[in-house]
């Protein structure tokens, strides 16, 4: 079966995907029977352009590297009709994130589903606002709104729990989910205060000119809203969720912790109680021995607490050009995978 | 879609799966869409029974707990003719483990699939020794050989391969796959020598009487030579495999490794080389800051080496009762799931 790609917003991301689908050609279609065909990108920047045969990425690829507008199989058509018009079978939405209104994906998102056109996606706006509606417009045309990239991009943590924990009720889940506070609390270990390490963190790229979304922990309380409601069903809203960030966090804390033979981490949890789902993201002071304690670094990690296992744990890389680009190729094959 | 299920072998792990199955009936309803009837059981201690119309489980667990032979639907027929005669979908293989052979499982399941019904194991024996065989019988005959119970049960390494990593290529595997010696070298850490150690961990029921299997690591052999030919695809054979325990492991070691910031681990390996696919167990010195340094007592866990991702990690219990029934369940739904 060849899938017609179509992919909105051609930045890091939607260039990392297309670099892995065109080095993963054989291999692809090789392991999984997965072929496909890109004939629609929609970029503000570099424009829209749509080719039912096929686009030719290699030279997309090159002209949106240069900073070029697209030259060839321009369309003048707005991404509404793009995604309506054009023959696609799924569409991959990579614009940027708006966590407060989830504009202008969650109006992409909407459109293909009710299109019945397959959407996956690693934007967090429409999954951690909209992700109980969309799941419901997707059943309702029978087509599947993916989310993997989400969440930690580059650590498989929705389909793990979908796919190998089948069977199981998981209760409780607990994470590091966002890389670069994470990075700040290992480095202020060695000594540093607060500042010093958040201006190296920007100076990496870690953190942001505007480091806001992750150290005041709104990214994080994103990834556990749509973990929540995912995962658990929930049906929680982001601004239900308590969040705390690690800005209050001095060098005498970690200290402190380090003498207790503990260790300051950014945790998101979501659990299931008596009064209904849970969820937050707080600084905790954990044991030396839990399996997240040792996670240093930009890793994230994540401890599933089951039924039938007790506590499995995840640990591996965040978001990223290609980590990103592999969340939404995994989701493309399980899509593949169901259709066959 | 009901599922009509027979079970070879109703020692622990079959009881533990029916305990499951049993109390997870409703949810598994609502949650998969998964229906299932068991209607056949063969044991040699207990007899072999078949009611096409579905077994009483709670009789049977009752009668199994309480050391008796069934009492009734008994049936005066071999188990060759019970996998062939009954009118099952599929066959879970829980007798015992033979590594030398694979007999009498690696008969079971040849049958099975020869029959057109799917088989779902935790019997290392058809899985190390005859894998690609199987794999292939399977394919011809359009079910599925299905042995996530067969690699660490509790920890589901095989479908985390298999689905969330999807559009990966797998260069490297490393695991601490025996909970066992995990756990006699953790205790050894504590200034206690190997016999010592030994004595208690069969004491607590974690090493058997003759601990060969274990200490010598064979059994974490048989679940490197399933890995390097399931998430490989190698071909190799489980004697090709080379493979040293933790027998010659002294009280100076830990203590040497210690002070260079070490730790031994006895390290079941898996590497994509030049030279094709290499395998190993032996025990290594890792650093402390490895993911896999910080797995203390029996628990297990495994990183896989990805071309797209780096390294991700998974750590969580070994096999068990409940454990290993999970691992034969999520196997079921996953069958399930692909067949809907």
């Amino acid at each position: 079966m060849k899938h017609r790609i179509g992919i909105l917003g051609f930045g890091t991301v939607g260039q990392g995907l297309t670099e892995i689908l065109l080095k993963k050609k054989e291999f692809l279609s090789k392991k999984y029977g997965f072929t496909y065909s890109i004939v629609a990108v929609a970029d503000f920047k570099f424009g829209n352009v749509y080719n039912p045969k096929g686009l030719d990425m290699e030279r997309l690829l090159k002209e949106a590297r240069a900073g070029k507008k697209f030259s060839k199989d321009i369309v003048d058509w707005d991404n509404e009709k793009m995604i309506k018009k054009t023959d696609t079978s799924v569409w991959c939405e990579l614009t940027y994130t708006d966590l407060q209104t989830g504009g202008p994906a969650i109006n992409h998102v909407r459109t293909a589903l009710k299109s019945d056109k397959h959407v996956v996606t690693s934007n967090k706006g429409p999954a951690a606002l909209f992700y109980p509606e969309m799941k419901k417009l997707a059943d309702k045309h029978n087509v599947r709104f993916m989310i993997e990239g989400t969440v930690v991009a580059g650590t498989p943590i929705i389909n793990l729990a979908d796919g190998p924990l089948a069977g199981c009720t998981i209760t409780k889940i607990r994470g590091i989910l966002n890389g670069t506070t994470n990075y700040m609390l290992s480095e202020m270990e060695k000594g540093m205060g607060y500042n010093e390490v958040l201006k190296i963190a920007q100076e990496k790229g870690y953190a942001e000119a505007d480091p806001t979304g992750d150290v005041e922990g709104y990214d994080a309380r994103g990834k556990v809203t749509i973990l929540a409601n995912i995962v658990m069903g929930a049906g929680i809203k982001i601004n239900e969720v308590p969040c705390e960030g690690i800005t209050k966090i001095t060098s005498s804390d970690i200290e402190k912790a380090k003498k207790n033979g503990k260790r300051w981490k950014l945790i998101g949890s979501v659990e299931m109680t008596d009064h209904g789902v849970k969820a937050s993201v707080k600084p905790e002071m954990i044991e030396m021995n839990h399996p997240l304690a040792g996670v240093m670094g930009a890793t994230n990690a994540l401890t599933f607490s089951t039924d039938l296992l007790g506590d499995v744990t995840i640990v591996g890389p965040g978001a990223g050009k290609i980590e990103t680009g592999f969340s939404i190729l995994t989701d493309l094959i399980k899509i593949h995978r169901e259709s066959c």
